[in-house]
């Protein structure tokens, strides 16, 4: 029995245990919480009532506030921890990671003070001696209500890896070098195979992707639009105005990905259409939440007083903005987002601008 | 004041009657309902209580169910008819239309018995004397609830063109063929930017397109998703089902459009991905509500006698398909909605097949 250790007991990583304790493989399943309270909270209660309230946790899970003991001999490393303390939590880990263990982030959203992608943090983090490829961990996302998922739901989500060797380019007349790419690949390939296998449940399914960077992108922007799409409905605004905004959000997604280096289809995939879609129209959506409340007329700083969640889209437009302009990339909608929750911009005219927004012909 | 008739006082001609009547060109407005005591019930009570109960008509819109009394003078005509009778009501109306008005099909749909696009049955029922270019009606599509966008709500959507001339090719030395495309793409420019001006209203923003083929089945291959994702919801699914079925319905209405000659952005866009997420998600679509009825166990046929509303995903599957085999271009969401439909396959088996279709890596 192969054991899996997830770090980070919120609402995905709990849902995350127990989606995998439901697994065929019958894995040995370790969750760390950093609070000890909350560890034992949950360990008794075989419940987190504070952040997935309703689902309850097989006996198989250990609960756990020690990153020793949830770590030794684990094959495979869950990183669920909001985006901000990935790199103070893993540093701690660093030293109890298996030299083999495979790592995934199922972490969106970027380093607020580096504007590093997780899977980027991650590396830098862990020695190389943890990491099997170079370029790895592996990155886990798209729709993926967590009580939903953790309930049994279906839910298909992403898995996707990324390594220098797979951006091999070859001519093709240059054997050696297709054959160089496709063992490269075929390593990879069977990595997320692998973990595929070992991660698939009853109602959860994932499909390989070899591309982290547009999969991490989109999983960090659409937290973005969703806190835009809840504006709108926050100012009152109907069905169609938010169609728009989505329509027009994955555009402005796309083009910064790709100037990133991501592949367009990625962001047309799961982890891109299908999260921003998921986001920005599903009540349970943290950052659609704080949209609707910021257009309903609150301040950020009371809406972040009266909840404990982390809504990742609040921290992810400094750092966005900050690739967009690197890039020489616009990101209107990010802009006004950005403007509304660290500049005291009126939601209304934010909204109202990106509205307006002159744009005679369509994809122009 | 030039005039407009909308023919059709269904929900969307009713809406468009409203939002043109607000324009500041005071357009001279003749709405057409084929049935007379509609007709005259809409008239005396400035309501179409049927079809758009709470919204207002101004005293500038003329009800008629008179084709000659609602064409004659008429600078545009608009059709708004189920795709089933665009046919008869055209081949009715052709000797009252202008030589030279310009025609916008506002209809989403294939017609069932020649799996024609309605920019295709329209060009063949007008005389060519009818039609100021070749291959031109212009085609209204995109994110609307009509009820929304009647009230003034944000509303965009696209108005696209597409002429023979607009896909000449030429090569990079060729200054003639350049000139030539140049003018032609000038024209049918000159004849959208017109209409972008003279149909835009206060909350309501017309984009320019010029790929008819993208956004007619994008508008009609929609309607059968929503069909599906109403099923999900009926069945008790979540969202992220419903996300994910999303996520692959585009990648499915790209394939077959892109066969059928259309550019991919298009289905990016606003009559495509910004009309899928409208009608998948919110609760207004008829579509959808078909879906919904069926997953919970009723029969197409309770479902059609209980409600005088067109849900165009019905008769929109078969026509499909049809188009889909003669481009050898698989639609498995499509073909499991036509089961459904009209073949008595079980709901659950048939999203059952589209979840748990083989699927190993991502856009493969």
């Amino acid at each position: 029995m192969p054991k899996i250790a997830i770090l980070g007991a919120g609402s995905w990583g709990t849902a995350l245990s127990i989606i995998l304790s439901r697994s065929p493989r019958q894995h040995e399943i370790a969750l760390w919480a950093r609070n000890a309270d909350l560890a034992d909270i949950i360990a008794r209660d075989r419940e987190n009532k504070s952040y997935l309230p309703g689902c309850t946790l097989a006996p198989r899970i250990r609960v756990t506030p020690h990153l020793k003991e949830a770590l030794t001999d684990a094959a495979t490393v869950v990183c669920a921890i909001p985006s901000a303390h990935v790199r103070d939590v893993f540093t701690a880990a660093a030293k109890n990671v298996p030299a083999k263990a495979t790592i995934v982030s199922a972490t969106k959203g970027l380093e607020p003070a580096t504007n590093l992608r997780m899977s980027e943090v991650l590396t830098q983090v862990l020695t190389p001696a943890s990491l099997l490829f170079a370029e790895l961990p592996l990155v886990l996302s798209g729709p993926s209500f967590a009580v939903e998922a953790a309930r049994g739901e279906p839910t298909a989500v992403v898995v996707a890896a990324q390594t220098k060797e797979s951006q091999i380019t070859y001519d093709a007349t240059d054997h050696a070098g297709r054959l160089r790419k496709h063992q490269a690949e075929s390593a990879i390939g069977f990595m997320l195979a692998n973990i595929q296998e070992q991660f698939a449940a009853p109602g959860f399914r994932l499909y390989t992707n070899f591309d982290v960077v547009g999969v991490e992108l989109a999983g960090a922007m659409k937290n973005v639009m969703a806190i835009a799409a809840g504006a709108c409905e926050g100012l009152g605004l109907g069905h169609n105005a938010i169609a728009a905004l989505v329509t027009r959000g994955l555009a402005e997604m796309t083009r910064l990905a790709v100037a990133l280096g991501a592949k367009p289809e990625t962001l047309a995939g799961l982890a891109g259409l299908g999260d921003l879609v998921l986001t920005c129209t599903g009540k349970q959506s943290r950052n659609r939440q704080v949209g609707v409340q910021l257009g309903a007329g609150k301040s950020l700083n009371e809406i972040l007083a009266a909840t404990y969640m982390v809504a990742e889209g609040v921290g992810t437009t400094a750092p966005l903005l900050a690739l967009a302009a690197q890039h020489n990339v616009e990101l209107p909608i990010t802009q006004q987002v950005d403007a509304i929750l660290h500049h005291g911009r009126a939601p209304k005219e934010a909204i109202r601008e990106i509205m307006d927004r002159p744009q005679k012909q369509e994809s122009a």
